[in-house]
C-alpha cells in the first residue's frame, strides 16, 4: 500500500498537499482507494475520500501499530566525499535505520563544497532522506546536518553519545567486540572516514574528546561508502533492529 | 602502495601486461618503485627493474602473509534487478568479501535482459569484481555467475551449500537468529529478492530444495541492493571477517 507523507489531520480525516498530491496523480489513486497516511508521530490508514486542485482528503480507518524506526539511536558521522556517495550513504542508511546523518569536514577529503550551491545540496539530500523514510515505512527520515567540523560534534549529538572511529590503522580492537559492549540505551555514533582515512591526529583527538573507541573493519580495504553501510548495517543488526 | 594483478612469474620475478601496465604509468611509476603483484595464489613485494612497452619487470623482495579473503565463503544470489544496481552490489561485495554472486532470474523481476548484450555484460561485471579485489586487497576475484535459474542452483554452488533467503513475508526468525546457528565451515549461500519480493511459490521451492531458512530483515522496506550489502555485512560480520 502507496504511503504518503501527510500535511496535517483534524476530525478523523487527513490531507495530501504539495509533491504528495502529485505522487498520488502518478500512481492513479483516487476516490474510493485505501492508503497510508504519516506523520513524525505514527501512521493512518485511510481511504481517500476527495482529490482537489489542492488537497487530496482522507478518511482515517485506523492508526497502524509501528513506527518503523529504530529501537537504537545511531549516528552515521561520516568524512566527506564525493556528492554521490553521501546522497547514496543517506539513502540506503535511512533505509537501514539511521537516526541521523552528519557529514564530516577531515583532513584527507579530496572534496571541497562548492559554498554557493550549499543551501541546494543541503535541500536535496534532506529531501532523499524524506523519500527514504517514506519508501521504507519509517514515521520521519532521519536527522541531515549540514557540514560540520570535528569541534562542533558534541554539541549536535546527544551529551551521552558513545563513539566508535573505524579506522584501518587499528589493528587489535575489532568492531564486532566493541559492538558486542555497546550499551544500546545510550545513542551511538559511527565515525567513517574519507577514503584516505582519518589521520592520527584525528582519531587522537577523536579518542580524547570524544572518548571515541578506534576499532578495526578487517582485512580489506573498504570504500568510505562500503564502510559506511556496513557499520550501519552491523550496528543496527547488533542492536536487533534487522531482524 | 599500489597493487597489480601480474601475469606471470618466475626466477624471482614477477611482470605486468595489458591493463596493468597501462595502470602502472597513469600512477607514474618505474624502476626503483616498489609494487605489490599478486595473482590468485598470493601477494609479492617487488621493486621494478625495467618497464617495456609490452611489459614491466619486478624483482621479488618478500612473500607477503594473508590473502584478503574471508576466511567464510558467502555467496550472494540475487533476484535480477537494474544492471547498475547488480554492478554496485558486485562491487561492494567484493569489498566486503563475498566468495561469488549469482544473478537469479526470480518471477517479480522486471529486467529482462538483452540477451545480444548478455556476453558484453558479464565481461563488465568480472571486470568490476576483478577491479574491486585489486583495490580492495584480495588476491582473487569473486566468482561471478551469469544469469541463473532456480533449478540450477544446486549445480552451481557446493553440496553441502547452507542457504537463508531473506523474505519480507518472514515474519517470525529473525536473520541475526539464523547466522547465530550458522555453521561457518560450510559455505552459505544468501538468497535476495527482486524488488517485488520472491513469490510464495519461490520461497516454497527454496525451503524443500534447497532447505533455505526464511528470515526476516526487520521491519523497514529495504531496497534489494540495500538488503544485499546489509546479508553480507551481517554474514561476515557474524563470520569474524569483518572485523
Amino acid at each position: 500500500m502507496h504511503r504518503f507523507m501527510l500535511t496535517g489531520m483534524s476530525g478523523g480525516e487527513f490531507w495530501l498537499t504539495g509533491d504528495e498530491l502529485r505522487h498520488l496523480a502518478v500512481v492513479r489513486l483516487g476516490p474510493g482507494d485505501t492508503v497510508i497516511g504519516f506523520d513524525g508521530e505514527g501512521s493512518y490508514r485511510g481511504v481517500i475520500t476527495e482529490v482537489g486542485a489542492e488537497r487530496a482528503v482522507c478518511r482515517i480507518e485506523a492508526a497502524l501499530p509501528g513506527t518503523g524506526e529504530a529501537a537504537a539511536r545511531i549516528y552515521l558521522v561520516m568524512g566527506l566525499a564525493k556528492g554521490e556517495k553521501i546522497e547514496w550513504v543517506i539513502q540506503k542508511g535511512t533505509e537501514l535505520g539511521m537516526s541521523g546523518f552528519i557529514p564530516l569536514v577531515t583532513a584527507r577529503s579530496i572534496v571541497r563544497p562548492d559554498e554557493s550551491r550549499r543551501a541546494a545540496r543541503e535541500a536535496r539530500r534532506r529531501k532523499i532522506a524524506a523519500e527514504a523514510a517514506k519508501q521504507c515505512g519509517r514515521i520521519r527520515p532521519p536527522a541531515i546536518w549540514p557540514v560540520a567540523a570535528w569541534a562542533e560534534l558534541p554539541a549536535l549529538l546527544p551529551p551521552d553519545t558513545a563513539y566508535i572511529l573505524a579506522w584501518e590503522e587499528e589493528k587489535e580492537r575489532s568492531f564486532r567486540a566493541e559492538l558486542a559492549q555497546t550499551d544500546w540505551g545510550r545513542p551511538l555514533a559511527l565515525l567513517i572516514g574519507p577514503e584516505g582515512g582519518f589521520t592520527p591526529a584525528e582519531a587522537g583527538f577523536a579518542a580524547r574528546e570524544l572518548k571515541a573507541a578506534p576499532v578495526s573493519l578487517g582485512e580489506r580495504v573498504l570504500r568510505s561508502e562500503t564502510a559506511a553501510l556496513a557499520v550501519l548495517a552491523l550496528a543496527l543488526g547488533a542492536a536487533g533492529d534487522l531482524g
